[in-house]
C-alpha cells in the first residue's frame, strides 16, 4: 500500500549492542537504532544515550542541527558557554557547530535520545572541543 | 561560537500545552516539541504523545517518513495491513505514505515520541485512511 521503497524497521532497544568511548574511564554508552550502520532507512538518525553517575559526553561540535530529549535523570548540558541543568521532559536543539556535551554529576543514571536529519549517523563529522566539563 | 544564525532550544514539556483530537471519546493527547508553531528552529520536528488505556491513534499516512521510539507502556502499532505490539524501548521507521496508526488496549498510559525531518509539524500533510484498529 505504499509507494515507498523504504521497508519499514520495526525493532527494539535490546536488538543493539551498547558503543562505548575509548576512554575507558568514562562510562557513557550509546546506540543508534535508526540511522546505524545496516540501516534501511534514510533522512533520520534516531538513538540512545545513557550517562552513568559521573559520566560526561565531551565537548564536541559538527555541522548538522541535533535534538536532544531527556528521557530519564538529571544532569547538565554544555552549550557554547552555558551550563544548562536538564531532568526528563527537558528538550534541546542544538545549532550545527554549536560546542555541546553533557554530565551526569547525580547519583541515577541521565538516559537521553538524539536526533539527526541525516540518513547516516556516520554522515555526522564529529570534532572535539577544548572546553571543560 | 557558532557560525549557525539558529538559536539553541533549551525547553521542557512542562512548557507545553497538550493538544487533542477533536474526537473527544479519544484521550490521545500530544506536545510538539521542537518544530511547533513558534518554533525558532529548522530541519526536525519532534514530539511525545501520551494513549491512555483504551486510546487510539486513528489510522493515516502522510508523505513523509516519520520514527517512533516508544517511552514507556505497552501497545500496538498498525503498519500497513500489520499489527506489531510495542513496548518500553521499540523503535519504528515509518516509511512515508505507509498507513500507520497505534492502540492502548493496556492498563497504564503508552507513551512515544516522534520525529519527522521537516522544518515544521505543519508541513505535514495528515490523510486519515479507512482502516479498522
Amino acid at each position: 500500500m505504499s509507494d515507498n521503497c523504504f521497508a519499514p524497521l520495526v525493532a527494539h532497544l535490546a536488538d543493539y549492542t551498547w558503543q562505548y568511548l575509548s576512554d575507558s574511564e568514562n562510562q557513557l554508552r550509546w546506540k543508534t537504532l535508526v540511522g546505524g550502520p545496516e540501516a534501511t532507512t534514510k533522512g533520520m538518525s534516531f538513538g540512545i544515550c545513557e550517562l552513568p553517575p559521573g559520566a560526561r559526553l565531551p565537548p564536541h561540535h559538527h555541522a548538522e542541527d541535533e535534538v536532544y530529549y531527556v528521557v530519564e535523570g538529571n544532569g547538565e548540558v554544555l552549550l557554547d558557554d552555558k551550563i544548562v541543568p536538564v531532568t526528563s521532559g527537558s528538550v534541546l536543539f542544538v545549532p550545527g557547530n554549536l560546542v555541546h556535551g553533557a554530565r551526569n554529576d547525580s547519583e541515577a543514571t541521565l538516559t537521553l535520545v538524539w536526533m539527526f536529519a541525516v540518513d547516516r549517523w556516520s554522515d555526522v563529522a564529529y570534532h572535539g572541543a577544548e572546553r571543560d566539563l
